[in-house]
C-alpha cells in the first residue's frame, strides 16, 4: 500500500486503543470482537413515554439534533459563549499540569469562587470565599441542599408553576411537595403564609431573578413580606439564580434580602456559557457550607477543577459581558416575534416577560397541552406542556415556550394542526 | 501612560469581566467593593478534625501542593497522561460548537460507551451502548446505584478493609455496614456467607481487579465462590473497576462471571488520565440502567458531555497504552523501593501487590496509626491510617502507602521520629 511501517504501526496503535483491534504477542494483530453499531442501539425519544416531570427533560436531552424545540429550556447551541469557549480551552491545553490532571479543593477552584464573591457582592449579597462551594451543576447544588436538610417525608414549597425537574428531584427526596401559586410578582403572598402555618415545610426551592417558567419577576415588597412571613418559622429557601445574566435590570434577590441567613443561592453557567460543561455553585452560611462539602466529597469525591478553569477563563474574558448584551437583544427581539406567531394561532401568554428565554402560554379553551405535546412530538416538535410544571395539575391548558427555540415557522404549522385536529 | 485608548478600554473590560470594575453610565470607571484576598481565606488543613473516613479525603484534598502525601489515593500530577490531555484539549477546542456547549445525551456521549462497550467485551463482559451510562465520577457512580437500590435501615455489606470513602458514601445513605474480612484471594468466603445469611444484606460493594486498599486481586475461585453464595440471595453486586488499567495480567471480573445479572460494574478515569475531568461510568442490566438515568437527570440534570469528549480524545489515543505501561513499570520500582525503606524502619507490608500503587502496612506493635498521622501531618506528611479503611476498627495498626508518592526521604525520617516519639 505504499506506506511506510511506522504508519501500519500506528494505525494498529490507535486501533487497539480504540478496542478494534488486539495484539497477540509473537503472532500479530487480530480484529476484537464484533460490537453493534452505533445507530441502532442508541436510544430515540420514547412516543408511549408518560407525561411527567422527566418527560420535557428525556425529550428535549434525547431527540435527534434536527428536532425543532420550543419546548426545551435552554439556547440553541449557536447562542452560547463559543468564541470564549473556544479560547478557553486553547488557554487551558497550555495551563500547568496541576490544572488539567489534579482534582479540586473541597470547596472547589478558588479563582472562580473568588468572581462569585465579587458578583454577588454587586447583587448586596456579602459571601466571602469560605461560603461558596462549588458543584457539578446547578440541579446537584439542589440536590447536596436537599440531602443536608430534607427528612424522607419533611414538606417543601415549590412555585405552581416551577421548573420541572425541581419535582423529579424532590420525588428522588421522598418528600411532600406543596404547590404556592405563582403571581406576575413573585409567590402569592397570602397562599405562601397559610402554607406556612398549615405544613410547617422545612424548604421552599424557588427562581428569583427571572422565574421558569413564567418569565415573572419577584418585586421587592413580595420578597421582603415572604422573608417576614419566613420569620416566624424555621424555613430554608434556596433561590436558584441561574437566569441572573439574563436580566435587563437586577430584579431583587431574596438572599440579598436576607443576608445568606436563612437563604440559600445556587446557580450555574450552563444556560449562558455551555451546558457541556457542569459546573454550579451554592452560597451559604459558613457552617452549612461545611457540611455540605463532606457530603459532596462522600458522593462525587473531588469537584471538577477543569471545568471550573474553564468557566473562570470564560467568564472573566472581556467578551462575555458583550456576548450576553447581545444575547439579551436577540431574546427581546424573537420575543417579539414568538408572541405575535403564538397570538396568531389563539396562544396566549399569560405575561409578557421583561427579559430571559421563556413565555408562559396558555392554549384556546378545551385544548390540552399534554394531548398537543404527543401529537406534535410525532412531527418532530418538541413541546413542554404545562402540568409538568404544576404542582397541583392545573397548568393542563398551557405551554411553556423558549423563544430562542422557536424561530422557525414549522413549528407554527405543527401546532395550528394539531390544534385543529 | 503612551497606551492608546482602545487598550485602556479592554483593561477596563476585563477589570469589569472580573468584578473587580463597575462602570456608571454617563459617569466613568469605579473600583468594585473590595474582596477579602484569597490567601486568607482559603482553606488549610485542619489538625483537630476527627481521623474518620472523611480525614484523608480532606487532608489530601486540602493540604498545600507542597506537602508529602503517601497517604494519598492517586498518582501524583506529573505521572498523569499530561501530554493526551493537552492534545485532546486543542482537538476539542477545534470541534463543533454542539459539543462545547449543549448537554449529553441522557446516557451520556455514545462513541465513549462504545469504547468502553468494547473494552469491557475484552473482559469478557457484553454489555450493549444500552446498558452503559456515564455519569461524573465513579464515586457518583456508586452513590446512584444506593440511591436507587436502597432504602434507609437496609444493609450493605464491604470489605474489611475496603476503600474509606464507601463508609462515608453509605453513611450519607443512612444503611446499616456491615464488614467482611479481606484476604488475600478475595473477601473470605466463610464470613461472607455467614454475613448473607445473618443480616440479608441487599448490596455488596468492593473493588475487583486491584482492591483498595491492600493491593489484593479476587481469585477465580473465590469469583466462583461468592457468586454462588449469592445464588440463593437477592444481593446485588457493585464492582468498582478503577485501577484496571494498572494490572498487568488481568483478574477475574464478577461482572464477567455474572454477566451483569446481579453485578454491576462501575469505574472512571481518574486514577490514569485526570482527576481534574469529572466522568465515570456505569455497566448494568438494561432496566436498572434506564431507571438510573431518570435518577441522574433528576438529580444532575445534564452530564458532562465536554468530559466525555475529553476522556475519549486520550482514551483512544494512541499514546494511552505506552503511558500506561510506563506507569505500570514505574510502579513495580517505587513498589520495591517503598517496601524497602518502609522495612528499613519495621513497618511491614500485609502482602506485596502484583500491580497498582497501594501497599498496606503493619506498625510495629503497640503503635497507633492515627496518633501517628496526626503526629506526621504536623510534619507536612499526610498518611492514611488503616481505620479509615475498617468497618470493625480492627486496623489501628495499619497504614496504605501509595508507592508512587512515596519517594521523598523525608517521608521516612518523619515517620521514624513519631514512631520513636
Amino acid at each position: 500500500m505504499q506506506v511506510s511501517v511506522s504508519t501500519v504501526l500506528e494505525a494498529y496503535e490507535r486501533l487497539m486503543a480504540e478496542g478494534v483491534l488486539r495484539s497477540r504477542p509473537g503472532s500479530g494483530f487480530y480484529v476484537a470482537g464484533p460490537v453493534a453499531p452505533l445507530a441502532l442501539t442508541e436510544l430515540g425519544p420514547r412516543l408511549d413515554r408518560e407525561v411527567d416531570p422527566l418527560w420535557i427533560s428525556r425529550q428535549s436531552l434525547e431527540t435527534a439534533s434536527d428536532a425543532l424545540k420550543p419546548g426545551c429550556g435552554w439556547l440553541p447551541a449557536s447562542w452560547m459563549y463559543e468564541a470564549g469557549m473556544r479560547k478557553a480551552l486553547r488557554i487551558v491545553a497550555r495551563s500547568d499540569t496541576v490544572k488539567l490532571t489534579e482534582y479540586a479543593s473541597p470547596l472547589g477552584h478558588p479563582p472562580l469562587r473568588q468572581f462569585l464573591s465579587r458578583r454577588l457582592a454587586g447583587m448586596g449579597i456579602e459571601a466571602p470565599l469560605e461560603q461558596i462551594m462549588l458543584t457539578e451543576s446547578g440541579t446537584h447544588a439542589i440536590d447536596l441542599i436537599c440531602r443536608f436538610l430534607l427528612e424522607p417525608g419533611d414538606t417543601v414549597l415549590v412555585d405552581d408553576p416551577c421548573y420541572f425537574n425541581f419535582h423529579a428531584l424532590l420525588k428522588a427526596h421522598r418528600v411532600k411537595v406543596v404547590g404556592v401559586p405563582y403571581t406576575a410578582t413573585g409567590p402569592d403572598i397570602e397562599a405562601f403564609g397559610a402554607a406556612l402555618l398549615e405544613h410547617a415545610p422545612r424548604l421552599y426551592i424557588t427562581n428569583s431573578g427571572i422565574h421558569n417558567p413564567t418569565g415573572a419577576t419577584l418585586s421587592p415588597v413580595t420578597a421582603h413580606r415572604l422573608l417576614k412571613l419566613a420569620d416566624t418559622s424555621s424555613l430554608v429557601i434556596v433561590e436558584d439564580d441561574i437566569f441572573g445574566d439574563f436580566e435587563n435590570t437586577p430584579a431583587p434577590r431574596l438572599s440579598a434580602f436576607d443576608g445568606l441567613s436563612r437563604v440559600i443561592q445556587i446557580g450555574s453557567f450552563s444556560k449562558t456559557i455551555s451546558a457541556s460543561i457542569r459546573c454550579g455553585y451554592i452560597a451559604a452560611r459558613g457552617e452549612w457550607i461545611e457540611s455540605l462539602a463532606d457530603l459532596k466529597i462522600a458522593t462525587t469525591f473531588g469537584g471538577g477543577r477543569l471545568a471550573a478553569e474553564l468557566i473562570h477563563q470564560s467568564i472573566t474574558d472581556s467578551g462575555y459581558r458583550k456576548h450576553m448584551e447581545s444575547v439579551r437583544l436577540r431574546l427581546a427581539e424573537e420575543r417579539d416575534r414568538t408572541v405575535a406567531r403564538l397570538d396568531a394561532i389563539s396562544i396566549k401568554p399569560w405575561m409578557i416577560p421583561q427579559a430571559g428565554m421563556y413565555v408562559w402560554c396558555q392554549l384556546p379553551q378545551g385544548k390540552d397541552a399534554a394531548t398537543l405535546a404527543r401529537a406534535c412530538l410525532n412531527e418532530g416538535v418538541v413541546l413542554a406542556p404545562g402540568n409538568a410544571f404544576s404542582q397541583s395539575m392545573t397548568a393542563g391548558d398551557f405551554l411553556r415556550f423558549n423563544v430562542a427555540q422557536s424561530g422557525d415557522g414549522k413549528i407554527y404549522e405543527v401546532l395550528k394542526r394539531a390544534l385543529s385536529a
